[in-house]
């Protein structure tokens, strides 16, 4: 028989006639940091300042707190922890989650509403993936966070996206979420503390936000992940809060708060008091995708409650104050630099979105221009706002060591003055 | 505004009109197991012997080797590991795993062949979901290994059931497979060392599964979890040894071999040296179901290349020399029970597949039947093979502490003793 070439294989036929594939964004965030790779110089002997990702953990002053590794060894170390577990995670640490959340609520929680996932990424998965029937949409965000929009997309889910408000911190436009819901509209996303803007939400726009999505029949995925890393005027508050006017899905995880991302420990958390969620086909789907899905490390699971039970205090107060202190750093320098204009100074989360004014810069052409060739002259990583769908912005993260983040900006600034029409 | 009733939120009316909802089978291995532990009895105060999944962490026997769980800890310790990873994995460490599946390839492969994944079980949730495309079907062994019937019909993929043949040391019954493929049929997945079966396939029946591939057009998913734990005539061959004829997805991981299956670290393999799946638009699907996937656990991925290169041969052999052990007291005993037959002795995995002769029996209606009696009775998990299609036969795991083994098998031996019609 002679041989088959590429095309004649039945996958490839099949899939190619399919359309699903994929994000939506011409520039995705791997792509575009790819880019920006390649255009280090091997020549300048500075060091790389990583702007570009919400991943504190390289540096020394962003270390997680010793008892948290303890507690992951210790559970390695007894051997108890080596097998799988059903059931969406070991009881004991759904409780202490169920617990820890229930902290921020009037109401409590029980282990029935935990679903222990691997990251925050793959509760967002289970519950995007799971909202997918055809012709569903789903609100986002503008500034997105693109992981949503790839979800989503990979999903077959549809997306519309509402408008954040620069002049009013970041908050959600309500009126352009009544205007883009219809029904076919099953969700809203809500990410508070905000990623990529730096907003946390008062409660009272919380509320308002839970009367919005009950007028409209809506899903409120709530996207907590930055919980309690709030450094301005409002405390972090949950959406859970409001979790008796409209059905919310909490997504959370170890990652932000306790500094260790790679661990890859997450959470869903239904917060839904009046029991909206209860029995829905949505949260059978969402456990059949789980059923068939990775469940976290055994003994990082067993590690949760001590982790939980064990970080003082101290620790989230001092990361805090450090993330405080980035907040202020980059604020302050960014108003020295005539084309960026930050709207806000960042309240929580690690990232603030800056506008770039692109009329008084030479030979820049847009926000991806700027970063390329920032990344080229001055080894600073920084995220074209295109990344999220924001054209002539940047998507800055300031979770770097101080006087590092100090270094970036003046390296920055220099940048631009380089490059500026105005003397 | 009156409260909304449960059903009018738009998530509820959208997800009750779709089909799309979790496993196609009535009874899944996890209701079979609830309902298995419901009838054990407090007043018996004899240990559970569990032979219900392949599990064999609890054991002292099936430790993991010391230098895995070293590794990790230094991993960990070096707090160089906290912080998320791109790319499908650290380079390094495709690197390693590439290496160390090409020692059983008759060509190299590279770290670009590599995608690290949360488990085995994520990558075979990659492959399946990025297959589903409206109308295609996968072929599937019966016996099943349920998860992947699970997995298809959450992504809405056909499933059609291959036979193995029990008469043939449980082979591949390619006339089936000939019959059952059409146009739309887009892969066949093979399990190899078999689950639930205990079957080690030949070199040369490969070469004939990879020809009936060739001639059908289809993708090979070779299941390889059980790489290597192969005790009886035939060593391990892997399916990639033919992939210059049919493209071949290999999925493995450390859970088996190494003995942590809670460990969640596995791979998805592309044994490709034709290029079949390069720059397929399968392979595109797959990267992007990876992008929005969770990753594994940093530390635990960068253990890998330690834990491959020093866990020594002696290691292997003694896991092997046990299941050996096992395999055999298990086919021993279930000879001398009249109403369980054994068609082959296990070659290789955790499992064997026996058949029950329910007319010899009092008081036993099926397979289920017979699993619940004999967990109020004995204390003995077993599962019946309802849970994979298979009426009145069992699903037996044998990788249990030796002693345990036997005495688990005299309990059934006098529970069947107890209900047989034969005196």
């Amino acid at each position: 028989m002679e041989k088959r070439g590429n095309k004649e294989w039945k996958f490839n036929k099949k899939c190619e006639k399919s359309v699903k594939s994929g994000a939506p964004n011409k520039l995705t965030v791997r792509v575009a940091m790819g880019m920006l790779r390649e255009q280090l110089k091997a020549n300048d002997h500075r060091s790389v300042v990583p702007m570009g990702h919400g991943d504190p953990s390289p540096f020394q002053c962003f270390r997680p707190p010793p008892v948290a590794e303890d507690a992951v060894v210790d559970a390695l170390r007894s051997t108890r922890f080596n097998g799988y577990v059903g059931g969406n995670g070991l009881p004991a640490v759904k409780k202490a989650v169920a617990e820890h959340i229930s902290r921020d609520l009037p109401y409590r929680l029980s282990e029935n509403d935990v679903y222990l996932t691997v990251g925050c990424k793959q509760a967002v998965h289970a519950a995007i993936s799971s909202l997918a029937t055809p012709g569903s949409n789903i609100l986002l965000p503008m500034p997105t966070f693109s992981m949503y929009d790839a979800c989503a997309a990979v999903s077959g889910l549809d997306i519309r996206h509402y408008h954040l408000l620069p002049e009013k911190g970041w908050e959600v436009d309500l009126h352009s979420v009544e205007d883009l819901a219809d029904e076919n509209t099953v969700a809203l996303v809500l990410i508070n503390p905000g990623n990529p803007c730096g907003s946390v939400f008062t409660h009272q726009h919380l509320e308002h936000v839970a009367e919005t999505a009950e007028k409209l029949g809506l899903l409120v995925i709530a996207d907590e992940v930055y919980e309690h890393i709030a450094f301005g005027d409002s405390p972090f508050v949950r959406m859970g809060v409001f979790g008796s006017r409209a059905p919310v899905i909490s997504v959370g995880s170890l990652s932000k708060r306790w500094l260790v991302p790679g661990w890859r420990l997450g959470w869903l958390v239904t917060t839904d008091p009046n029991g909206f969620l209860h029995n829905s086909e949505l949260m059978k789907r969402i456990k059949a995708f789980l059923e068939v899905a990775s469940d976290p490390a055994t003994f990082i699971q067993a590690a949760v409650p001590q982790i939980l039970e064990k970080t003082n205090d101290e620790f989230h107060s001092n990361v805090n104050n450090i993330l405080r202190k980035d907040a202020e750093i980059i604020y302050e320098i960014l108003q020295k630099i005539p084309c960026i204009s930050c709207p806000n100074k960042p309240q929580g989360s690690m990232f603030v979105m800056v506008k770039l004014d692109i009329s008084i810069l030479n030979d820049i052409q847009d926000d991806i221009d700027f970063c390329l060739k920032l990344a080229a002259e001055e080894k600073v990583l920084v995220l074209p706002g295109s990344t999220l769908g924001m054209t002539n912005w940047l998507w800055i993260s300031f979770a770097l060591e101080p006087s590092i983040l100090e270094d970036g900006l003046e390296r920055i600034k220099g940048f631009c003055q380089r490059h500026s029409k105005i003397e």
